[in-house]
């Protein structure tokens, strides 16, 4: 994602992985709606969307009085309504492909993923931090290459089904031994001098340990394997997302999958952590698995034919100290937070880490933005890592436990507690309740620290937008998307399609009822405004790229005659453009008009918002000539150098 | 689309063609729903749908009482509520794209299109045509390799813009000389023994010619020219499709197109045939077509930057005498059928020629088909061609009219017919009013040569079906679609997405309320009766797909408990199969069951349509154990060896 992001804003960066291949199987698999959007705005959605599994149900599988599980609620997998996406469900390896293609695509095949490549020592240059020339490089990093014998794990030669257990939280990390094995052959080295370093090196961080920061949490005794199977089995609800509690052999989690595959999440009660605290990996196989999931899902038979990679794991909450060193070097992912998988929200998380800071290193490296947004990053996502925490925490027990006999029962689990749960967790598993707190970049009120995890993001120019004339564009939240029409084509687009992730601000006019005099007056001074702002007309399309979204009728306006210039700018060799200005009215075939009811944006009047490059909500206010514009300018001049 | 049949239906076929690239700019741009849906069968409609600009709304420019053009009308492209699709424009290249990916992909790499290529002699052995043996091979074609620069047009080097003329119908076809080329230059020269040839090859079918059949129809006096640009203009509609008809300066279509460009038809009133019927390409440039837009045009402006592509061709109807000769020569596409352009059909009709022929020879060759189905291709599509030819006829004349200045000009085209003309051919253009006649794939009642060319295709089991059980499962027209949800996992489908292009004839069950216990009599017989049937059992599932919808309500049936298993059949590897079996009930985030309504199937009790492996219907009848049965068994005894 990282990468990606370096990519489409053009910056010189090299990315490596000490494994030696790209995930061919197993590992993550579940997309939240969020990260669909994120995918649609680099524009292989489609990809994903077509390939996977849509989980469109959730089956709740109970103990009756009589112990035997049976189906005791069905529910949508996402709320109806929410989106126009749900959750999907593809294996990792495929989502990297995206990204791999993507990247190529975008860096002209200048940057890849180099493989084998070990990083053996950091030196940070402390006097060199603050100061952000173009010929400044803090940061050296020494890098060894393997072979990819060498980088490959001991654990994944020679066997038939795929063994995930050494990347598992019960494996010990291998990173050094990889080191010294090709210090010891003496692999090719090479420096690196780096202005910027990020590690999205996993829960064994190498990035992590050079800064001496710590992940804080504790590990539970919970144990739990993983298989990807196809299924032959009896069971009726194998094809859809099932919860399944069983009276005393433990927890199930029912996830089908692409190409009639099914992954199944199983709790190992059997299995439990030695003194150290470390279970014994040697006694985890897919044998010893499908055996607890029989037990499990009993008196349904259940057996494979097809495995196509198994792992374990033990549950636990971790959340990283620090997410930055003198925002010079970063942390990502797994490396500052871990915790169960069963949520689905592990990769999604982590690749929304690296999509909030992936943008923000763009812009600061290109000398467009002031280096202090940087500090937005940990404020913003280490909030986020402790909110996922604590739901982890909750939701993890509620599943890991054993389910209450009946009321009386205090020790067991009440199912109408994981129902509740799991509902009221949906929202924020679909990543759609993210809120970033005030900052340069969020011109919201109330106070910065509180809002985030602590961190400084106070902005000199402090702007506060106001949220009454936009009531569901929320400063902070990401840009919603109902269906606009294009003002030239009358094509319908989702609005939030239009916000590309390619490194731009958008200033998103709502201009109103463009057809009636004094808002065309005054939207006529904004755009006058917009024109003249010494300060921001050098960033206008380049930096800011500018949508507009009237509320006449489409067929009486004319896009020439009705909307300004500046909204849909000439070019002398293509002439006008025809792609930023939309509408909200009736389409032939998508239903009608609501952007700006779903908005909450007065008809006639419209208003103004700013929408980062992340499509998150940086600004709202008026369309107003004066005072309007000197808010978005002002909302700016904290943001750009 | 012929190659793409062949590398589905896994036979072994060689593609050859003169030109030594792929289309890189021009020809062809419009894709009708007919086309998206069959695209959607082969699995990459989305590639298409995603890239294409889409064609949503249709203006219409005509003079007022003072000569000056205005804006008359405004219609959707297409119907409202007609299909999931829309018209879409993207240049043919990618097009070809798309089906070259798919060819590799699904032949294993194994076909190719071999470019550079000209047949040069094809040797037919009449007393082999009628030997279906495994054999048999009565064809026998003597190909030459050119180089590539031999094979390139003259017109093509060294140009900068596109010059897309030595294609048009203004050329002389050059088949010849570049056979005598690569014979003086001594190219390589092969011999390809074949079973069935069908020649692809244009207007100007060198395969035709062998054959010695004829196009008959004449050339009007219309030349027209096409221009790709980047159009730099005022004129308001420029990213609509529209017709503009002026006073007295000939009439021009607007077609928007992917990537800013814009394809014009302009009428060249100031370009006639000469004595010989033949216009004079060397006054046809992107400069006399431009003035003649500006003409037309005026008073807007419009000018360009960039011209992408150019041709120009001459307005006439031809319809091919034969299609066949002796079911093992084919003709299709533009070598038996010609017209204009500017309905968009010239590519999708000779797409679905081939889309018609492929799996019959496929079959046929596979030795599962009996060879009489062959008949059916001339039948079929030699109707179709003849209707077309009528519809372009009326449509491109009076496009090509000067338009009525009132009531009383008699010579002039009136306003109200054409756009009554566009509207009615709305749905022909879209390709879903194609209505194949009775043949042995077709149980319809009424004869058989009557409703196609002419051509005898009874079969010699005369199976008729019951059309009032599916009053919209139309026999003979393409299998409609329909929103319902897999059983298993509650993924909503359309569900003629479930009907892919893969050789195989679709048995589809609507199973009524498979609750109700006579309903559930009638099916269990049914399916007794399926998988006892010594002539069918051995197709089931390889050349007999089968599908299911019921209609009880999806939360209270049980796939395994109430569906029977030959609908759903049970693999030792894999388990029970669930992509099977549908049902017409509401779905979470989709809307409402509108599908047996749709279809006009009764929900109680339902009934058994087949489905042709192109998606048209072929029998309609009902779910019965015994007389149902031995119509389903009676039509495919007409079909299979």
């Amino acid at each position: 994602m990282l990468t990606a992001w370096m990519a489409r804003c053009g910056i010189h960066a090299r990315t490596v992985d000490k494994r030696s291949t790209k995930i061919y199987s197993g590992q993550a698999d579940g997309l939240q709606i969020r990260s669909l959007e994120i995918f649609e705005s680099f524009g292989f959605c489609d990809r994903a969307w077509k390939e996977a599994n849509h989980l469109i149900e959730m089956c709740m599988w109970n103990p009756g009085s009589d112990g035997v599980i049976r189906r005791s609620d069905r529910v949508p997998d996402v709320p109806v309504g929410l989106s126009r996406f749900t959750e999907i469900v593809l294996h990792q390896g495929r989502i990297e492909r995206f990204f791999l293609d993507h990247i190529k695509k975008h860096s002209k095949d200048s940057i890849h993923v180099e493989r084998a490549v070990v990083p053996e020592t950091l030196d940070i240059s402390e006097d060199l931090c603050d100061e952000h020339s173009a010929e400044s490089y803090p940061l050296s990093v020494k890098l060894r290459h393997l072979t990819d014998d060498e980088a490959a794990p001991a654990q994944n030669k020679g066997s038939t089904t795929s063994d995930g257990l050494f990347r598992s939280n019960l494996a010990e990390d291998d990173t050094d031994a990889l080191i010294e094995k090709a210090k010891e052959k003496q692999g090719t080295s090479e420096i690196v001098r780096a202005k910027y370093l990020v590690g999205c090196d996993g829960a064994h961080s190498w990035t992590r340990r050079q800064l001496g920061f710590q992940l804080e949490g504790e590990p539970t005794d919970y144990i739990w394997g993983v298989l990807d199977i196809i299924p032959i089995t009896d069971f009726p609800d194998i094809r859809m997302r099932c919860a399944v509690h069983s009276a005393s052999s433990g927890s199930l989690m029912v996830i089908p999958r692409e190409n009639k595959l099914v992954r199944l999440y199983i709790q190992l009660n059997e299995i439990k952590p030695d003194a150290s605290g470390r279970a014994d990996r040697s006694k985890i196989t897919p044998e010893t698995i499908i055996c607890a999931a029989q037990k499990i899902i009993a008196p349904y038979s259940l057996r494979y034919e097809y495995c196509d990679w198994y792992t374990a794991y033990q549950i636990g909450q971790r959340v990283g100290t620090d997410f930055d060193y003198k925002n010079r070097v970063f942390l990502a992912g797994d490396a500052v937070h871990t915790h169960s998988p069963k949520a689905g929200q592990g990769m999604n998380v982590s690749m929304q880490d690296a999509y909030n800071l992936g943008w923000k290193l763009g812009l600061v490296v290109k000398g467009i933005a002031q280096p202090s947004i940087l500090r937005t990053y940990q404020s913003e996502r280490r909030r986020i890592a402790q909110d996922l925490i604590a739901f982890d925490h909750k939701f993890s027990r509620l599943f890991s436990g054993r389910p209450a006999k009946d009321i009386l029962d205090e020790s067991g689990v009440s199912m109408a507690d994981f129902k509740e749960a799991f509902l009221k967790g949906n929202l924020f598993a679909a990543g759609l309740s993210v809120d970033y707190g005030a900052s340069m970049l969020v011109a919201k009120a109330g106070d910065a620290s509180e809002q985030g995890d602590g961190t400084d993001v106070s902005s000199q120019t402090r702007v506060v937008g106001k949220q009454e004339l936009a009531t569901n564009i929320k400063l902070g939240m990401r840009f919603p998307s109902f269906k606009v029409l294009n003002q030239a084509d009358a094509r319908v687009w989702h609005f939030q399609q239009r916000l590309q992730s390619d490194g731009r601000f958008r200033l998103i006019v709502f201009a109103g009822n463009v057809l009636a005099p004094p808002q065309q007056a005054r939207l006529t001074a904004f755009c006058a405004a917009l024109s003249s702002c010494s300060f921001l007309a050098p960033h206008l399309y380049t930096n800011i790229a500018v949508l507009t979204c009237h509320s006449a009728k489409r067929i009486e306006t004319e896009l020439l005659r009705d909307v300004p210039a500046v909204l849909h700018p000439f070019d002398q060799r293509t002439g006008w453009d025809y792609d930023s200005v939309y509408v909200d009215d009736a389409s032939y075939h998508e239903g009608y008009a609501e952007a700006y009811a779903g908005y909450g944006v007065a008809r006639e009047t419209g208003c103004v918002v700013v929408a980062r490059p992340d499509q998150y909500v940086g600004y709202v206010g008026a369309l107003d000539g004066d005072a309007g514009w000197e808010a978005v300018e002002a909302y700016f001049r904290g943001v750009f150098v």
